[in-house]
């Protein structure tokens, strides 16, 4: 009873704040998946000294080379790396706004924690050790309806402001 | 007068709540948004299963096939949905505190249903029915004109911050 | 003294508001870094319309040319672009949530506005004018290490909502 008078009193005022365990919870998982996300411009920039395939005519650090695409190597972490931004950032507009709505603290920590362990998982088994599938659509899927649920949330909430 | 001094109170703390039905309306376009975002994928798959077109080798469901790219119908999808990237993710983020400024409601949330509904019709003129331009140009105008006017008004209210 | 009692005040309301000399900053400069991106879809367009390089049918704006791509001048720009979206996209995010942790006013502000700068540098010595390395490499890790700083401290201080 008191924790739902609670509820009720942050939605007014409180929720992008510290005081917030479920804003918190967000940050925290947010934060993950930034640092996730900028490593794969390094993991893509690795893979292109590994294979000395460079896009552009300034760097090539290496004598006798020439500007190069398409090398399987450094295309599949490029694919996984379009795939995390088609996926991840409109997650963290999604889960932004869906802390706004005030939701239940269980549900909104453990969709975060689940979200960002699947793209974890889904950098792993696409980028870094490719299995067979369907590991990565399992991981891919996770996210995805995460984000569609938090969408039906936050859809249903402000429907009449349409 | 009474509006101005509501207005004058909620620049100081209540703008990124449901309290505040600029930001609900901002919530409600921008959930759209998203999910029209998350479809695209879902209709890149499509076309792969369609046209039996897959960039890996874990991802061959067929037998007989082998990795392929270009091609022209999940190559389109792909740039549809890349265009959203470029346009509509800055977008949020420029909605976003452009709420933050505490805009006049009824201007806001006309730009952000006409933005949305641009990007809408954006897809369906890109990726699903392919029409003779400018419609795609018009569409693709409507939400940058849109950003810009909104980073005028913020940059011009923040600028003594520079 | 009083300066810290207001810093512990802020962090409890007030941070996302036009009252947070610190959230104004990063308003003013996300703008400018939003405004930076869409330039970059103009800036595309600018060079398929002066190489007349187009990607899809109903962009054939001139007789007798034919759906081309691969150009290298309008790559270059994509690069740069897809570049910004894997670097500031999650910058966008990540600096909002570090103003929510209260940060230092002097040592936030300071990091937007060398971000802001290091992302337009790169701009410039990528899209615009080619010049050797390592000059696109030192704007490019400019970012990626404020952004990897504020997401040590967000880190820290929300560890314990893991």
């Amino acid at each position: 009873m008191s924790n739902n008078n609670n509820n009720t009193d942050m939605a007014t005022k409180d929720l992008l704040t510290l005081d917030n365990p479920v804003f918190c919870c967000y940050l925290f998982w947010a934060t993950v998946l930034v640092v996730k996300m900028l490593l794969m411009s390094l993991l893509t920039a690795l893979q292109r000294f590994r294979y000395k395939i460079f896009p552009n005519e300034e760097d090539l650090f290496f004598k006798n080379i020439e500007v190069q695409f398409d090398d399987p190597h450094v295309e599949r972490v490029r694919r996984a790396h379009r795939n995390d931004m088609e996926n991840i950032l409109p997650y963290f507009i999604m889960a932004l706004i869906y802390v706004c709505t005030n939701p239940n603290p269980l549900v909104a920590c453990n969709l975060f924690r689940v979200a960002a362990v699947a793209r974890i998982v889904h950098t792993l088994v696409y980028a870094l050790y490719p299995v067979p599938q369907p590991s990565r659509i399992i991981a891919f899927a996770t996210m995805m309806l995460i984000t569609f649920y938090m969408a039906a949330v936050v859809a249903l909430r402000t429907l009449s402001f349409i």
